[in-house]
C-alpha cells in the first residue's frame, strides 16, 4: 500500500474521496491540497469553502445531506443579517462562522493560511495534512453572457451556477506559489489522486500554479483521477453545464481529455464502461458513487491498490 | 414636554430607562450616549456590549430575560468555539455576530464609529439617535487585587465580576473626542437624564471625556438621575461592590454625592426615602424598579415632568 498518497480536492465529491483515502491509509499518510480559487471575503470574514468542506468531511462533522457545512447548523445569524436588510445570499452557518473567525483573525495576525489550515485540522483531530493550494490569492473569475464577470461565490451561490459561461479566469494564479509542504508532498508521493472535483472550477485553479503543474508533470509517482462525470452528468454542481458551455465534451472522457498526460490512470463509472476506448490513459471501471462512509473507503482502495500495482509494474508514464 | 433629551446610558438598566424615554417621547426626540469603555476586541470582532445593549432594547429585540443580547438567540457558533478547544469565555450570540460581523466590516472600511451605530439603528428602525460617547478608543482597565490589571470584560465576564477592584483606569480618555453629535446634543437638550448605569464602570468612562464632562458643567438644560442602587444593592451588576471596595459608600446618597454638582436632581427608590436628607441635590422618591414596559414609561415620564417642572421654575442651577 502506498505510504504517501497526494490527493488534489475541491468541494464535496473531492472530499468524499479524499476521506475514503484518510480512513483506508494510516492516519499521517494522507495529505490534500485544496482549491482556494474560490475562497473570497463575506462580512469581513476570510471565506474559504472548500478548505472547509474537506476539513468538516475528515473529522466527521460534515453536513450529512448537502456534504458542506457542518451537521446540525443553524442560520441564526444570517436570519439577523435579513433583520438589518442585508440580503445574505450566502448562507453562512452559525457554528461555521467559528471556523471563519479563527482563521480571519488568524490571517490579520499575520499568519500564513496553510500553517492556519493545519492548526484547525489539528485541533479537529484530523491526522492529515491539510493544504491549500497557495497562501498567495488566487481567484477563479467567471465571465458570463448575462452579468459580465462574476467572483465565483457570486456565480456559484447567488446565482446558483444558472448564468451561461463564455470563460474562467483564475486571477493572481500567475504570480501564487504553491503553499509549503505541497511541492515536497508531490515529490515524496507514492500515489497522486485528483479527486472527483470539478475540473475547471475546483482542480484547474491548482493547476494553474505553475510549480505545482511542473511538478505533477515530473512526477514519479502516478497520478490518478476518478470521473466527476457519470453517463454525462455531475453528481453534483456545475461540471458538465459548464463543460459543455466551455466547449469541453461533458463526459467522462472528456474530463480524462482535459487532464491528458497528467494522468496514468483515469477511474470511470460502471454506467461509462461502453467509453473506455475514448480515453486515451488507462481505465478502471468501478462504482464511483460514493453514497457512505464504506462507499468512500471502498473506492478509496481500489485506488491505492491500483496506484501499487501501477508502480510494481513500472508502467508508469511509459517506463 | 421637553422636545430633546439627552440620556447617558451604560448597560441593561440604562438601556432600560432610554426605552422608556423612547417611548414616552416623540420618537425622534431622544438622544442616547452610551459607554463604549466596555467595548474589545474578541475573534477579531469588534464587541461594543453597551452600545449593542441599547440597540436591542430599543429595536425591542433584547433577552426579555437577561436585558442584553438577542431574544431567542443560541450559542452554536461558541459550542464549535470549543470543540476547536477554545476556552470560549465570551458568550456571543449566533444573532449577536451579526451585529458585530457588520460593525467589525464597516470599521475595517474606515467608517467611525457613531456613524456604523446609527446605520445599524436605522436599519433596525429605530428613531431615537444612538451615539457611543466617542469614536475614539478608551478601554475601562480593572485594576483587581488577585489578577492585577484586567480588561474589563476579563474582570466583567470572565471572573464574573468576583475579584476585588483596587482602581479603575479610562485608557485613552485624556485624549478622545466626544463623538460628532454629543456636544451639540448636550448643548440643545431640554433635559439631560444620566440612566440608572454603574457610575463608575458605566457613566463615568462617558465623563472621563473631558469635552463631555465640561458640556455637562455648563448645561443649560437640568440634569437628573435615577439610582443604580437600592436599599444598598445593584439590581444587576456589580454596582455596590465595586463601590464600595472603591471607599464610596454604597448607597443611593453615595451615588448622588459621586456626581455631585452635575446633577439637578435625583430619583431614589421607595426603599430609599428616609437617606433623602443625606442627598444633597433635589431628591424625587419612586418605585425605580423597572420590571416591564409599562414601568419604563411610567419612570420616563415622571422625568420628562420632573425636568419640564425644574425648567418652567427657572430654578435650575441656582437661577
Amino acid at each position: 500500500m502506498p505510504r504517501r498518497v497526494v490527493a488534489l480536492a475541491g468541494g464535496v465529491g473531492g472530499a468524499k474521496l479524499a476521506d475514503g483515502l484518510y480512513r483506508a491509509l494510516p492516519s499521517d499518510a494522507l495529505t490534500v491540497v485544496v482549491n482556494t480559487g474560490d475562497d473570497f471575503r463575506k462580512y469581513g470574514l476570510y471565506v474559504s469553502p472548500d478548505l472547509d468542506t474537506v476539513l468538516y468531511t475528515l473529522a466527521g462533522l460534515a453536513h450529512p445531506v448537502n456534504g458542506w457545512g457542518l451537521a446540525d447548523d443553524t442560520r441564526q445569524m444570517i436570519e439577523m443579517m435579513k433583520l438589518y436588510g442585508d440580503e445574505a445570499w450566502f448562507g453562512l452557518g452559525d457554528k461555521d462562522l467559528a471556523t471563519n473567525l479563527l482563521r480571519t483573525e488568524a490571517l490579520a495576525n499575520g499568519q500564513p493560511l496553510s500553517v492556519i489550515t493545519q492548526d484547525l485540522a489539528r485541533r479537529l483531530g484530523i491526522g492529515a495534512t491539510l493544504l491549500p493550494m497557495s497562501d498567495d490569492q488566487v481567484a477563479t473569475i467567471v465571465d458570463t453572457v448575462e452579468y459580465g464577470s462574476q467572483n465565483f461565490q457570486e456565480y456559484f451561490v447567488r446565482f446558483r451556477w444558472q448564468p451561461v459561461v463564455k470563460r474562467l479566469e483564475y486571477r493572481g494564479s500567475e504570480s501564487a506559489a504553491p503553499a509549503p509542504g505541497v511541492l515536497e508532498a508531490l515529490e515524496s508521493a507514492d500515489l497522486i489522486v485528483i479527486c472527483p472535483s470539478n475540473p475547471v472550477l475546483s482542480i484547474e485553479p491548482i493547476l494553474q500554479i505553475r510549480q505545482i503543474r511542473e511538478a505533477l508533470q515530473n512526477r514519479r509517482a502516478p497520478c490518478l483521477c476518478v470521473s466527476p462525470i457519470i453517463a454525462g452528468s455531475a453528481l453534483k454542481g456545475p461540471a458538465a453545464k459548464l463543460m459543455a458551455e466551455l466547449g469541453m465534451r461533458a463526459t467522462a472522457a472528456g474530463v480524462a481529455d482535459y487532464y491528458g498526460d497528467l494522468l496514468d490512470g483515469f477511474v470511470i463509472d460502471d454506467a461509462d464502461h461502453a467509453s473506455s476506448q475514448d480515453i486515451s490513459t488507462r481505465v478502471w471501471v468501478s462504482n464511483i458513487v460514493m453514497r457512505d462512509a464504506g462507499d468512500r473507503i471502498r473506492l478509496a482502495s481500489e485506488l491505492l491498490a491500483w496506484g501499487t500495482e501501477l508502480r510494481r509494474g513500472s508502467e508508469v508514464r511509459g517506463q
